[in-house]
């Protein structure tokens, strides 16, 4: 995948001047020369987050940004709405609600054409719902309460980064024991707690953190016992973790998906 | 030590038929031959806490429960203290504000009874504020918002269990964040995040789960790096952590604290 991947944990500052997630996004899409298409299908209220992106991408110094209003399948699987994102040089994903994204955009036309752009090397953001729905499986709500086998609701996700289940507003909503329940059940996916205002930045294998917070990873890869009740005979059993790797990656940090390890700077500038 | 430590998240639950905590807090004071001392100095309503602990305590079979009622130091060091502390075969702190335990009994003759009464095989409980005394070090407050050098309020603690540092109201309070912060500042110690209605019940190096919801232990010591500004020149500087070890214990399970690591129980068993 040559193209790039911003995964932004929701509320990413929208002011001059502490913009820095934005600004990065305007900056891998051309800058001044970029095309942006903003899709706000996840929103209750997309025009009103079609104008507050158009706004912000105007401001960075975008003169094209493009409102692209999918409401139906039938928009997502439309001529005008494919070409829109092949001129695209990168497409931003609201926030709202992530079964939005999937029940009109999953398997359309822009669908495809999102994924070939990507291919091409053009950089796909998303913040909230639109980060959510950018793994292969997604996470769709539960709750904080326990690590249990019914405190996390997940389904298929948009498949734009595999092998990793993400959750946003992560230290703002104390959503680490949902996280948990669903990498326990599933751990050969990595989880990625991002908090609000934060971000990562995906490109090939590494990953880069962008913004105030911090990227909590989860990787249960290691562990040396999971003891998991079958929810079918057991719902909301506890859920038992021996051995779980964390790490906490505030801005800056660099993480490997592959080796499912933090990266030095000056190692992966070495390997460049 | 050959005394036993009942260290609870708080919010244990006092109904008949759901307290299984307070259940083998009894037990384990000697049932119905208990003599439990209970003390509410954390409180700000001293009274009703004795109240309600009589109560559950005269429930659950024990005649001789004694209120004994700290609000100063001179009655933590009255000879009456001692001698209540002498004849209890168990002692119950209650929850509150864990700075008045320290400047009401820390360093009096109550505080060393209590320790040598330890010695002698009593069983000492504490719930939240009670629980959040017993370490050597104590978390006294703290922001959930991140993880960084001023995320979490340390003080020196009873010292009932050196070696952690425990948080409590875990899961209901979201409260991982500043237990990171505190084990990323200080990794000799271990991150016990105690939840509601759940307790460790530490019996030498041992420990084991109990209650309904989980233990999640943090462990920094074979963290492979831990990037911490002082904050003292960067004032709530973010803190990266690679490669912290995470567990989450529900009920029955074991864990060893000089090991680090969680115990099965046919290996505990057999070390017996």
């Amino acid at each position: 995948m040559p193209g790039k991947l911003l995964v932004i944990g929701g509320a990413e500052s929208h002011d001059a001047g502490d913009d820095a997630i934005l600004e990065r996004f305007v900056l891998l899409a051309g800058g001044t020369e970029a095309h942006i298409v903003v899709i706000a299908t996840a929103s209750e209220s997309p025009a009103q987050r079609e104008k507050e992106y158009g706004e912000v991408f105007h401001r960075l110094g975008v003169e094209r940004v493009t409102p692209l209003r999918l409401e139906s399948r039938e928009d997502a699987n439309g001529d005008l709405a494919v070409s829109a994102i092949e001129r695209a040089t990168g497409v931003f994903f609201t926030g709202g609600d992530q079964l939005r994204i999937t029940t009109v955009v999953g398997g359309s036309k822009v669908d495809s054409a999102l994924h070939s752009r990507l291919a091409d090397g053009m950089i796909l953001a998303g913040t909230s719902a639109g980060a959510a729905m950018m793994s292969s499986t997604m996470i769709l709500g539960g709750s904080i309460a326990s690590v249990s086998t019914s405190s996390v609701l997940t389904g298929p996700g948009m498949e734009f980064l595999p092998g990793v289940l993400i959750d946003m507003h992560f230290a703002e909503r104390g959503r680490l024991n949902r996280l948990l329940s669903a990498i326990a059940m599933f751990p050969h996916e990595l989880g990625l707690g991002i908090d609000e205002n934060t971000a990562i930045l995906v490109e090939g294998d590494v990953f880069e953190v962008l913004g105030a917070g911090a990227v909590t990873v989860i990787d249960a890869g290691p562990a040396r016992a999971i003891s998991c009740p079958s929810p079918d005979t057991v719902p909301g059993g506890p859920i038992a973790l021996w051995g779980v790797q964390l790490h906490v990656l505030p801005a800056g940090h660099l993480f490997n998906l592959t080796e499912r390890t933090p990266v030095k700077r000056s190692e992966e500038d070495h390997a460049h």
